[in-house]
């Protein structure tokens, strides 16, 4: 299987941007990504635009060709992909593939998503509208699950608690962040109940904003001097495996088993890690299903500090969602982004010393007790 | 470059479907596709969804996890896509760059859409929602095409009649055509006008439909005496090249070079061929950009006959769009599906006789001067 390096990374800050469009966003940060490599508009040989909500709220379609041609890349193939909250991640997927196949030596990937708009109304998360209008809504399957892992593991709401202010502590340090202000166990834990045992502070925030990266060949990745390589690169879809079972979420096990099998390393190799914590409980959960620590104890991975920067493990030193806000669409190319900095050195602040093999974890949409998506990268010097 | 073959096709009849969701059409395109290749749910190792409408018509996301779990084939990985008319196309055109990336030996490519809804209302055509709304919408558009391909040209009003006469001709054979009665040149002149000179017979109508591709590896193929090949895949992005010029589009030329030079064949060497007749300039415009006739000939070369059944380059002889109706994201699979019928010989009283070579061109979405995205595909035995 031939490599695909990064040839450079770029994006905008998360939060709210009134004056900006979805595709103004993704320009500035396709910009940024060519300005990142050096490569020339004309060099770039495919796009993936990725986002997940603007056909809903705005009607809009057939975005990403639009964005391109703004970018100065008129003609070459683009793709407009819509995973859920892989959106972007599937479409890096796909741009490895598109690599690997010979048909290009470098594709753009763009995710862009504009939230802060009054029309956003509920996300769903039950298999049906009728769910979602009973009150399945997101953050009431992510409670649910929370409820059984302290019910089967002996997770406590303190634990969850910890995986927000150790996201505080890390945005201070992320400038494109949204919430860098620091929080304490006890702030978390008041914030006003979203969906019992979360609270608000335990939930991850609706952003504007958008990432970049240009991945590319060997050949070209030599030729500019690229050193961040793809090591892995899994996109799998839920499964039935465990449909009773809110504890685990059995795709983010086999997703990561075939991410370690392909990259040939294990979770003891990992430098660093962004995964998708889309609320204080998903985190735990990942790590877990990462196998940064056997199954049901991740509450307590978190409160060894293993997690923090500094600990074993590192994860979300960008601040993840919870800190850095959730743009659906950019959020899976954002975790790439940061990856991609922390192997560069040019963390800034939050860097982990010495950072060589790193893992991006994203997951999306909810299909019965399963997320619909999941992807895990592996990126390494 | 490995190459790529086509393990089996389905579909289901294009009209109104009012009792049908667009994942139920969807998986039972799939599963006839399914039984026509012979392969088992789990011998399906990715899924590409395509579709154009059904987020900005019901709200629907992520769509294709569904599909692909209710045929049985969770986890695999899904990629939902959307571009334009060319979705089901560029779809396709991503699963072949799957299967050459090695990373699957088959994906199977479903496209779905529900288009016979009270909410459907104006399709845009112009490049922001104020000139659709000031009456640039797609037939408006079309009918400017027209308007400057018979001024420079000579095109008549019955020459682009005949597209339409022509296209009836064919769909009385295809059992899946929404339409299927003949009609006349008088006729289609006599119906009523949409945007002058184009008439409601030269306008294609909207359906609902499904139609489903699996595609394989050179080795899965043999295994399962798989016989039509993918010789070339083309998708490109629109340019600015010609951006006052209505009577040519510029991308579809580039792309159908693109395509001959893939494939190592010139247009002499099509069989048959299926293109996007949206409207009856679009035919014509297309012959030229293929090929099949000088620039400016289109007109004539219908006319002549060449483009019909028995003709030398027999063009949408499944109906096309025009008489096959249009459930966009569905379409551009369509055409792959009709072509791999053809040359597999089982197309019934529309079958070419001894068709080896067939050429499926799609093209999608409106920017400045230009469609946004154009897709080429040449199979062949």
């Amino acid at each position: 299987m031939s490599t695909v390096l990064i040839a450079g990374t770029g994006n905008i800050p998360f939060g709210k941007h009134p004056g900006r469009s979805v595709t103004s966003m993704a320009c500035e940060a396709g910009l940024n990504a060519l300005k990142d490599s050096g490569l020339a508009a004309a060099d770039v040989r495919m796009g993936f635009f990725a986002n997940a909500l603007a056909t809903k709220l705005f009607g809009d379609l057939t975005i990403g060709q639009n964005v391109f041609a703004d970018l100065g890349m008129p003609g070459i193939p683009v793709m407009n992909v819509e995973n859920a909250c892989t959106s972007g991640s599937a479409a890096f997927y796909m741009a490895c593939m598109a690599i690997r196949s010979g048909e290009v030596d470098s594709a753009m990937v763009i995710g862009s998503e504009k939230m802060c708009v009054p029309q956003l109304g509920l996300l769903s998360s039950g298999n049906s509208e009728i769910d979602t209008l009973l009150g399945m809504v997101t953050p009431a399957s992510f409670a649910m699950r929370a409820r059984r892992h302290m019910s089967e593991f002996g997770t406590t709401l303190e634990q969850m608690a910890m995986v927000s202010v150790k996201s505080r502590q890390h945005s201070a340090f992320n400038p494109i962040a949204l919430f860098s202000k620091p929080v304490t166990v006890e702030e978390v834990l008041a914030s006003p109940l979203i969906a019992d045992p979360l609270t608000r502070l335990q939930s991850c925030p609706i952003a504007d904003g958008a990432s970049a990266i240009i991945l590319c060949s060997e050949a070209l990745g030599r030729r500019i001097g690229a050193t961040v390589k793809v090591r892995a690169c899994v996109l799998r879809s839920g499964t039935y495996a465990n449909p009773q079972d809110l504890a685990r979420w059995h795709t983010d096990y086999e997703g990561a088993r075939l991410a370690y099998e392909q990259a040939g390393i294990g979770p003891g190799d990992l430098d660093v890690i962004e995964c998708h914590d889309a609320f204080s409980i998903a985190e735990i959960m990942h790590y877990e299903a990462l196998g940064l620590c056997p199954p049901g104890e991740g509450g307590r991975f978190v409160q060894s500090g293993a997690a923090g920067l500094g600990g074993a493990h590192p994860v979300n030193v960008s601040g993840g969602l919870l800190s850095r806000g959730h743009p659906v669409g950019a959020t899976g190319v954002e975790q790439v982004v940061e990856l991609v900095n922390q192997l560069r050195g040019r963390a800034g602040q939050r860097q982990v010393a010495g950072a060589r093999v790193a893992l991006a974890h994203c997951m999306g949409g909810d299909r019965a007790a399963d997320a619909k998506s999941m992807t895990a990268v592996v990126l390494a010097l």
